[in-house]
This record gives C-alpha cells, sequence and structure tokens, in this order.
C-alpha cells in the first residue's frame, strides 16, 4: 500500500479532511473551525484524524487555512506578493503532532503601494491548486474570485499571485440579519424572492454607497407592501452589487472572472457578474483545495 | 397655576419625557424605547406619567417619534414632503389614554424621482423646533443632519422639508461590534485612539467603497502593530468617512450644515465635517425637540 496523505482546509469556521491513497480521496470528515473549539487545536486534530490513524500509522498531514495563524495550530508567517508556486511552497512550515509529520501552508500578504496590507489564508492554496487544474490560468493575467464569509478578489501574473481585495461582504449580510432592516413586512408575494434579488443587484450598482442604500431594505417594506422574503434578496443583491461597484471603481472589473468555491454563494455571484456582462466561470473549492495541498506535498 | 403639559420624544431605543409648567421645564424622566417594552406603549406610558398626573390631572400630551409607529401607541400616517409646518401640524393625530388628551406626530415621507421612498419619525419634529429657536434655517436652502443610529440628512427649502437620505451608518458600526474585525490586537498605544479616528476619516474619504475598505480594521492589527482601541476609532473614522463620501458623491454635502443632536456622536461628525472644511454648528437636539413639540400643541 502506497503511503497514505490527510489533507485539510481548516479556517475559521469548518475543518474539511481528505483521506488520501493512491491519489484518490477514500475518505472525508468535517469539524469546527479555529474560531469555534472547545480545547487546542492540537487536540481537535489528534480527535479529528484518530480513526483513519490506525490504518494508516505513517500518514503524513497538510493543512491550509486559519490553522496557520496565531490562534491556530502554529503560526506560519504570511509570505509576500508577488508571490509564484515555489516561494509559497517555500514558506511552509512543519512540525510532528502525536508522531505525525505535520505541513501547514504560509498564507499570502500584500502591501498596496499606499501601504495598507491585504492578507489570506487558504485561498492561496486553492488558488495555486486552481492554476494546477487548469493550466491556462497560470499563463497571462487572471482574476480569480473566492466568495466567502471575506470574499477575495485576487490577480494573477504568469502564475503568480500579485494582489488581493478582501470585501467583507457575506460578514456584513450575516450581521443585518440581526438588524432593524428585515423585520417581517406585511405580506408575501410570489416570485418576490428572485425580484429582491435583481432589484438588489441593479441598486448596487448605481447607488452613491452602501449606507444610503441599506434603507431601502427596510422602506421598501414600510411604504411599498415589500415582504420579508424579498427584503433578505434584496439585501444580498445590494451587498453582491455593491462589491462589484467597488471592484469596478478601482478598475479591477474584468471581462471574464474565474470563481473558485461552490454552492449558493457562488451561483449568487456568478449572477451577479453576468448582470454586469462579465463571464464567470466556475473551479470547484474544494478540489482547488486538494490539489494546492497535494502541491505543498510533493516534496514531502 | 397654568395647564401643565408633557412633551415626549419617545423613539425605538428610549423615550424622554418633559413636564412643562409656564413654559419651563421643570421635571424630566427616561425610559425603554418602544422596541424594548415589556407590555403594550399605551401601559408603559401611563406608567411613565403616573407620576405627574396626580399633581397635574388636567395635562396635555404631545409625542413625536417611533410612538407614532405601527408597533406604537397610535399608527399615524407619514405626510409627504415637500413638507410645511401647517401641513405636519395637520397630520397629528389626537387620542385620549387614561382620561388624558394625547396628540402624536406625523413622520414625514419623502418619494424620490427614482420612486426609492425615505421616511423619518421624530426627526421632523427637532427640524420643525429647530427652525422655531433658529429662525434663519427657515430662510432660504439649508442642510441639517441628526445623528443617530440612523442618521437623517434633510434639505430645507425656505422652511419645508423637501428631501430626507438615511444612512445606516451607526446601526451597521454596532454590529461590527460583533464583528471578527475588532479582535484585540498586540498592545495598546499612547494617542491611538484618536490617530485612529483620523485615519478612518481619511480612508472613508479616498476609498473605492466600504466593504473593501472594513478589512484594513484588522490587517492593522495584524500586520502594523495597532491595537484594539485604535481599531475601534479607526472603524467609526472609516464609516463617519464614508458617510460623508456618499452624501458628497449625491452632491449633498454643502458648505455649512447644522447638526441637531448633542454628546459624543454629534461631536464625532462636526470632526468629521471640519476634516472635508464644512463648516458644522450644533443645536441641542432636546431642546428642538420640545420646540417642535411645543408648536404642534400650540392650537391645542
Amino acid at each position: 500500500m502506497s503511503q497514505s496523505r490527510i489533507l485539510g482546509d481548516w479556517g475559521t469556521t469548518r475543518l474539511r479532511l481528505w483521506l488520501i491513497q493512491n491519489g484518490s480521496v477514500v475518505d472525508s470528515r468535517a469539524g469546527p473551525g479555529i474560531g469555534h473549539l472547545g480545547g487546542t487545536p492540537r487536540e481537535a486534530l489528534e480527535a479529528a484524524i484518530a480513526p483513519w490513524i490506525a490504518d494508516n500509522p505513517a500518514a503524513r498531514i497538510v493543512l491550509c487555512g486559519m490553522v496557520g495563524a496565531r490562534n491556530g495550530l502554529h503560526e506560519v508567517p504570511y509570505v509576500a506578493c508577488p508571490l509564484d508556486a515555489v516561494r509559497w511552497r517555500g514558506g511552509a512550515a512543519d512540525l510532528v503532532v502525536d508522531g505525525l509529520p505535520v505541513r501547514i501552508a504560509a498564507g499570502a500578504a500584500w502591501r498596496h503601494e499606499d501601504a495598507r496590507v491585504d492578507v489570506m489564508r487558504g485561498e492561496e492554496t486553492q488558488i495555486f491548486g486552481a492554476m494546477r487544474l487548469d493550466p491556462p490560468l497560470a499563463r497571462g493575467r487572471n482574476i480569480v474570485l473566492l466568495p466567502g464569509t471575506h470574499s477575495k478578489w485576487v490577480t494573477l501574473d504568469a502564475g503568480c499571485l500579485t494582489e488581493i481585495r478582501t470585501f467583507l461582504t457575506g460578514e456584513v449580510f450575516a450581521l443585518l440579519q440581526g438588524s432593524s432592516l428585515l423585520a417581517a413586512g406585511p405580506e408575501r408575494h410570489a416570485g418576490a424572492a428572485s425580484d429582491g434579488f435583481s432589484s438588489g443587484l441593479a441598486r448596487g450598482r448605481d447607488t452613491n454607497g452602501l449606507l444610503g442604500a441599506l434603507f431601502e431594505t427596510r422602506t421598501a417594506q414600510l411604504c411599498d407592501g415589500k415582504g420579508a422574503d424579498w427584503a433578505h434578496e434584496f439585501l444580498s443583491g445590494l451587498l453582491l452589487g455593491s462589491e462589484l461597484t467597488e471592484v469596478d471603481r478601482s478598475g479591477h472589473l474584468p471581462i471574464e472572472v474565474t470563481i473558485i468555491g461552490g454552492g449558493d454563494l457562488a451561483r449568487r455571484y456568478a449572477r451577479a457578474l453576468s448582470a454586469r456582462n462579465v463571464k464567470a466561470r466556475l473551479l470547484d473549492g474544494d478540489a482547488c483545495a486538494r490539489a494546492g495541498l497535494d502541491l505543498l506535498d510533493v516534496d514531502g
């Protein structure tokens, strides 16, 4: 039997682990994120892999994400953009947990010309994996978008990560669920949800800014008979549309974007981009993470 | 003894009541807002005024704010802008509570040319009061700003309320207190807070948008040694600065603004306006509310 490997993407919100044998995923597990642990990250990792270790006592483990942050398993310094795969791999940290070798990916940092810094942990692994799965992405200039609680827009130049831009869209949406804006309106209408998302996208495009546009979520219910379902979708569209407006204002909305992700949020971004005549192609986020983790392990 | 009057500003967050005799405030009380009641608004009002009624059995009561909303004591329809004092007073509703006459102010609504609606309840009373306390405000064109959970920018033309613009700045700030952005940084520095507010104001002015700028609150702690106190102030400055940028983009940032309010938030807006070379003058919010409520009662 060839040596087994355990690959993992361990973010703030959740842990995803894959057991790899002969190049194939033979099992997978999920667990709590670095921000939601009862005990230490080391205890959580040992518990998560225990069912696999009995049969795979010599497994190598390769992890990316917030596991490498200050409050993670082991802090791995960010490596600076412009960043190619060789420098990124060189930034990884090796340690031993429960007698097993563990490699943790470095995150990436980009300092703007104006001295601001932007960072990511985990997404860089997905991006390097995406370039393996889709080699044209490593040629010329490309923009990739990684939806999430914090969405990341990353510029690639000839296989190098050159710019990172983070948007808090998902976190602001989640927080506004608890706000005064979404109090139930008078009634619900068939088709309201879809119309709400489209209306929100349009408002996010033509507005002078988000702070002044948000209140329409409420007044449409108070004065124009919209329901809470419409308001929920309007808010989602308004936030995604506003994010695209910000990207556009900074001159970084291209004619084609590669979305690395999946599920409802990735589809919402694809729809928002399509409404701006931007072509969106989708790569599976988990497959990209595994391809990136595999790259990190190649010399292991 | 002349007839006593009870004036009250009853918003979502809090109730402020004043007992007026011979034109002077002789007592005041505070209580929970319409959004924070245990029982009905009627029960809450009866309990709040009970200590005064024994000695003032024939008092008249005049209220403004969310007390006139759907979930308040009695729903009073909004009156539409452009709105002068005569039409506003005509929109008030009269009812009887516990044998006492109660008058409730109408809120104001403005429908933009593009069909969006903006509304307020309570601020219109402060504005009509401000024009009594400061008659030049009722001449020509003026912009008034009412800071709060939802800040309101209102255009006055010859004493008429003509435009209302609501910004969710305060509510977004409160929600972001619970976000990942403000996790404590490595240490705190003397003067960090003041520097943080200024830096945030500057970023709110030059940014392409709020969603992309928010993350700097976190990265400045992760990568540049800023503390949680700096981050808190940076976030406040970024949000206020972003609001002013939105007002400016819509062409409504004038050379002078009258702020109706008080306390720390009003001072922050004054500082933010000053950084844009906008002259800010301050009128006390409670005094304006009383003057507006008094106007509503004049024909009572």
